[in-house]
Parts: structure tokens; sequence; C-alpha cells
């Protein structure tokens, strides 16, 4: 998505630890006209397949899948990180482990939420190892929702979380991706 | 908002402790046709403040906000919690207890992105003692930005936050009042 990638080199801030900041449109302050137009690029790219449910993880996920949500005219169910195990039988629950907060969390959905009828588009705003995928993939399986297709908006091409979700068959669409990140210097790779 | 006071009678749940869920339509699954008719009820009350921003604090407020925003077409910025206080000079910092986790956290909202030309609307899900709404005015101030107005979903009229906030003269509007939570028995307030 040409307007992605230029919003990101106008104002994506490169900081140590291969961290690409995107504060000012995606993750602190939000732009909805811009978000509207990720919700738009979304609906082009998944809008045959029949989807029945956008499904996220909390925080930075909410406002795009929203949006996305708004165009499918669909539910959006977002995941819920916890402090503690929910032992409660009425959610499906995992684990997910942070590289930027060097720590495991908890993440959960209520059963009522999501189940064996669902398609489900899952949405994020970042992929980069595909530990919080990995996560909610986790959940949608236990549901016995099918996996129509993974949306993300700016997947880092140099880390693992894309390459394990083509390689696991999964149809996974990023609107920009990243192959190399160093301050004055962002790469991005030539999408289809 | 009369569709507001229907859903919550719907599809509320009361749990012990004052606890009204709402996770069917705005803290868990989101529906965002109904979310879209929340930010055109704030466009309706607030549309002739000029209205340059949107300010909410993370999680829930962030669809409503993000819809509200699409409508004005202004941007959202959402406050953050944070574990620890950050002393970047580049924020600005407050305190809010929680009294539904029972402890002290902090938010943040970058200076980049709120400055004492703005003239705010605050958007919130909840408004029951007031404590995250008083951490976000707060915010607000050291900013030097003009607070036009306050818009909450659903507000608990049998605690303190409604009532604290209109004697300090803020122009708050609420889309549902309860002013009586038991299970099978939700009072609502008339509104204006």
């Amino acid at each position: 998505m040409d307007k992605l990638e230029k919003m990101i080199l106008e104002y994506g801030e490169v900081r140590e630890g291969n961290i690409l900041k995107v504060d000012s449109f995606l993750n602190h302050r939000l732009d909805p006209d811009f978000l509207y137009q990720i919700g738009e690029e979304f609906y082009r790219l998944f809008k045959d397949k029949e989807i029945t449910k956008i499904l996220t993880i909390e925080v930075s996920g909410i406002a795009i899948a929203i949006m996305t949500a708004l165009i499918f005219k669909v539910p959006v169910v977002f995941a819920k990180k916890t402090e503690s195990l929910n032992l409660d039988k009425d959610v499906y629950t995992g684990k997910v482990f942070s590289y930027t907060k060097n720590k495991e969390y908890n993440i959960m959905i209520s059963k009522k939420y999501l189940n064996n009828n669902d398609r489900v588009l899952i949405i994020d705003d970042f992929l980069a190892e595909g530990n919080a995928m990995r996560g909610l993939i986790d959940l949608t399986k236990q549901s016995g929702a099918q996996i129509m297709g993974i949306g993300i908006a700016i997947e880092k091409g140099f880390q693992q979380g894309g390459k394990f979700l083509r390689n696991e068959g999964y149809n996974l669409k990023s609107l920009a991706i990243v192959d190399e990140l160093k301050a004055g210097c962002i790469k991005f790779r030539a999408l289809e």
C-alpha cells in the first residue's frame, strides 16, 4: 500500500533493537481517514473470503480492526491480555512471549464470541517474530473457527513471523513489508 | 441514547461490586455499526465546539473514539498506561487509581500530539468514580489544550464521577446514565 510506505518513510522513527515507531498515525495518535483507507485495502484483499468476524488483540490492533469491520459489516473480537491465567471454562486461553517487553503474558477470548461457524480474518498492526499472531491462531483453533486470512499493516520482513506463517500455508497479506530498517534507510519489499 | 439503553438491558450483565459487563458490544466483541452510531451521537452533541482532537485512554475507549473521530474528521490521541513512570521530558504524565484493579497506574501522552492550540473532546466508554477522567483532564491541562467537552457512553450515576465533573463546570454528556444497577433491574436516568 503506497500510502502506508510513504507514511512510514515520512513519520516512522527507527530506534535501537529493530524498533519502528509509528506513533504519529498508528500507535498513539490515530488518523481516522488513513485507518479507514487501511480498512478498505484489507477489504480489497479479503472481500471474497466470506469473513464473519475480525479478530485482533489489544491494544494497537483495535483501531484498524474496527475500521476494517465497518467496511466488512462484521463484528470485531479483540483478545484480551491478562496478568493471571483465567481458568474460567468459558474462555479460550493462550500464552504469548513479548520480545519488546521481555515477558510472557496470557491472552483470552470469551467462548461466547468465537465459534466453529466463524470464518475469521485476523488483523494486527505489526508482525515481527509472530508471537502474538501464533497466540491468536491458537485461540482461533481452540474455537474451531476457520482462519480465512491474516492482514497486517506493517511486517518486519527481516524477522521470522511472515516466513513462518506463509510456510504454514496461511493467506497472509501485509500492506507494507520492511526488509531493512536503519535510521535514514528503510527499505520495502515489492508487493504483488 | 435509546439504542444504547436497549443494548444494555438486552446484553448487559450485572456482577458483584457494581460491575456492568457489556462485553458483547463495547468491551470485547465490538459491533462496528453500533459504535458508528455512538460516534454520530457524540457528533450531534459536540459538533458546534470546533473540536480539533479526540482524546481517550487505552483500551476500551479506542474503538468509540476512532469512530467519533471519523465523523468529526479530526485525529485521536489515546493516553497510554505504563508500568513505570516515564521521566522522558517529551511526555505529559499522570497517575490513575483503578478501583476495579485496586492499583495505581501511570498514564502518558507524547507532547508532540497535544498542545495549547487544541480544542479537545475527551471520550471514554465508562464513567464511575471518574479517576481515569481526572487523569486525562490532568494531562490535557499540562498541554494547555482546552477541554471543550467530555463524552461518555455509559455513566454510573450512583457513583461520584459525573457529579464531580458537572460541579467543576465540564460540558459532560453521557449517552446512558445508570442510576440503579441490580441483576434484573437496571434503571436509567432520563436524559435532556
